[in-house]
């Protein structure tokens, strides 16, 4: 398969849209696949977006809304006029199409709402928040019943004619709507025709509440290696469906968020290139405010042991070396920590447990890097002695990196706060001042100061 | 649904196999789901794991065996009489099989093969590593032919019966087995029975060459919505089939390592509690001393100004605060940076456009420090010169953190080194010594030391 060719087919979309001939780029942007047109569209003037998207077949417009981020897709939105707006999404699944209708004006989405054909499958999505279950699923689903056989739900399908993807779990439910059951395509298709589904589908069916988490949907897909998840309300009634695509996009929107968070930066809302200069500074600023704080304690711990510094000046050259180590040991917990915790390796029953581990790698790291530590004190000129201070402060800031690394993302989860918060700079950001107040009690203790 | 209560079923099972019931202790990980029985049989005894898993049913064992770590499976499978991993392989999938063999003892693993029933499937697979399309696919895929009919499609399916979820795309191929089309599942339901496949089809289909990385395919499959990918070799014959849940483990197994090098480590190759603290130690004590090294750098720099700081102690003061932010500004942006190329936003092309978007959020970032630091500066007591200095490093500082926050994981990329290597803490190591000359020079400038 050839690549896609962004610059080359942008370059004949501009030109197109420059000599005005609007069908020549409407052409052109429909001949390719969804991903790619959103791709394209993106890098199109705001005035070019706005008198290309209602020329494009419905269709493809909704494809194209569903790929783009949801901000610039509700900007988009905004600046057409809502007869256009109805059309597109009237083509959109249920689901995106809830999305889309939450971000913009509340006046245009009740006027949309109020022009469309498929309002009735959209409007229940719209009361659950986003990045739940019910802000996930598809309503669009084709329910079973038990007694019907193989080939009566085979030509249920049929009737149906599926556009999505949902298509490949069928869903059972009883006469109160309740669910029941699950049967794959597969198995369907392979049973003898006259079997009722009853007999073939699997009682044992995973599904979750309205309000549960994304994040949790998409560990409980991947853990079972499911395509379709059902989604249920308190009384056991089949509400809708979370489909293996749109899991596959929260797992990585969560794990960027989570790296980002590592980082020190709150996550963005769109993609890297197309976040203003601007909206990137308010992302971070806060972190760097907050550190930069945090830090001044660093400065008052160094005026606290003033007489110490000036008594052997020699101990000041090691300060960044012992803070740096300190700092890089507790990013290394924190991120192997906050990642078990995301994919459900550990949970907050295995603090002590993790405590435990870090403390004792802690205690190998420490042990290794004091002896490196002595013998770099030695040749850099400094006493036995100050070398010595040296080591079993380095010894003691890993163990304590290590410890507050792992028991600080536990807590913040504990309490419900992303653990991602404890990232790198914080944990160095913490490791500075303790770290500083060990080395000076370990210096005066040996030093006799 | 009930969430799956590990400590309960492992407590039940430790019991069973205490009083020697092995019986019970079978029926109950039997009655679980394979991902469940992993976790239970993870945390059991090594000797209980070799007793136990060939009493299991041999397709149980084989989905514990595909669920483990793959440094646990291969261990176990060692400690298995041959005859029991013979039974126990041939009911794993290919690819999963083939991952297996590769990882055991080359003798083990020939003895394996020459008693399997299916060796045919998995000996291909074995060319391929573990990491490319040739180690993550399937080779147990049904081709059709563009002329069958979609009825005898139907027919060829019910007569396969296929275990596998790659059924759900089925690939067309031509008299030389090259592949010519897609047609899904769905499709071939609703097509009216008479249709010839050719007519159907997808002749677009997307397809990776046997050696793509497996990140691509990831990367591909949730751009594209796909739920299986077709890998053909270089005469576009088709070889296999990569199904999504393969994919969905890999986008979390790479956004893992990611996390795991961006905290300044080298990625565990297993869950986190089932790494041994020595082992961890060994992941993390390599970059603790190299980022050691470096920071020595640091400890020069202070010896080389120390006339500077003589002169003026209350320097010194604003060290940890400086070096400190411009660690922080550099993590924020490599943690973006990273992550966008990861995940397709930016890639080497987009290099010059991305420093400059830096620079720029650097500027922002850096005005907004200037301000909070000069006021800090001024009511910690410092004159207006050096409240000035101290502003303009932190300026200085923190577009040159952005600046190589962005250039040098695109430069590791260019050099084809995984760009997650320029993590948070060798970021702040970089920035630490370089900060601590900028700061200097500044001083010496404005303070005419």
């Amino acid at each position: 398969m050839e690549p896609f060719a962004l610059d080359a087919v942008l370059a004949r979309v501009r030109a197109a849209l420059e000599r005005d001939d609007l069908t020549s780029a409407v052409e052109i942007i429909e001949s390719l696949r969804p991903a790619d047109q959103a791709d394209v569209f993106a890098e199109l003037d705001d005035e070019d977006q706005v008198s290309l998207l209602p020329e494009l077949n419905p269709a493809d417009s909704a494809d194209i809304l569903e790929e783009l981020d949801d901000e610039e897709a509700a900007e988009l939105v905004s600046s057409l006029p809502t007869e256009a707006v109805i059309r597109i999404v009237d083509e959109m699944e249920p689901d995106e199409a809830a999305d889309l209708l939450g971000d913009i004006d509340p006046d245009q989405a009740q006027a949309v709402l109020a022009g469309m054909e498929d309002a009735d499958e959209v409007r229940p999505l719209l009361l659950h928040p986003d990045d739940s279950a019910g802000g996930l699923m598809t309503s669009e689903f084709l329910a079973l019943r038990p007694r019907m056989t193989a080939a009566e739900a085979i030509q249920a399908i049929r009737d149906w004619k599926p556009e999505a993807e949902s298509v490949y779990y069928l869903f059972v439910v009883d006469a109160h709507r309740r669910l029941c059951g699950v049967v794959s395509l597969r198995h369907l298709i392979v049973a003898d025709p006259d079997t009722p589904i009853g007999q073939i589908m699997d009682p044992e069916v995973i599904s979750v509440q309205v309000g549960t988490d994304q994040e949790e949907c998409a560990r409980l897909m991947s853990r079972y290696d499911l395509l379709a998840l059902p989604v249920v309300d308190a009384n056991g009634v089949l509400l809708g469906i979370v489909t293996i695509d749109d899991v596959v996009d929260v797992l990585e929107q969560e794990a960027t968020e989570d790296i980002q968070r590592l980082g020190g930066a709150q996550p963005l809302d769109r993609s890297y290139l197309d976040t203003s200069v601007f909206s990137i500074f308010r992302k971070r600023i806060g972190w760097l405010l907050i550190l930069f704080i945090t830090e001044s304690l660093t400065g008052s711990v160094l005026r606290f042991f003033e007489d110490e510094l000036k008594a052997v000046v020699a101990l000041s050259f090691f300060v960044p070396l012992l803070i740096g180590t300190g700092g890089n040991a507790g990013s290394q917990t924190t991120s192997t920590i906050i990642r078990a915790l995301a994919i459900g390796d550990i949970d907050l029953g295995d603090a002590i447990r993790s405590l435990w581990h870090e403390l004792r790698v802690g205690l190998l790291l420490g042990l290794g890097m004091a002896a490196f530590a002595f013998i770099r004190a030695l040749t850099w000129g400094s006493t036995p002695d100050l070398a010595l201070t040296v080591a079993l402060a380095i010894m003691a800031i890993v163990i304590w990196a290590n410890g507050l690394g792992s028991v600080l993302p536990l807590l913040a989860a504990r309490f419900r706060i992303d653990p991602a918060i404890v990232s790198g700079p914080v944990m160095s950001t913490l490791v500075d001042a303790t770290g500083l107040f060990i080395y000076f009690s370990i210096a005066g203790a040996i030093l006799g100061l």
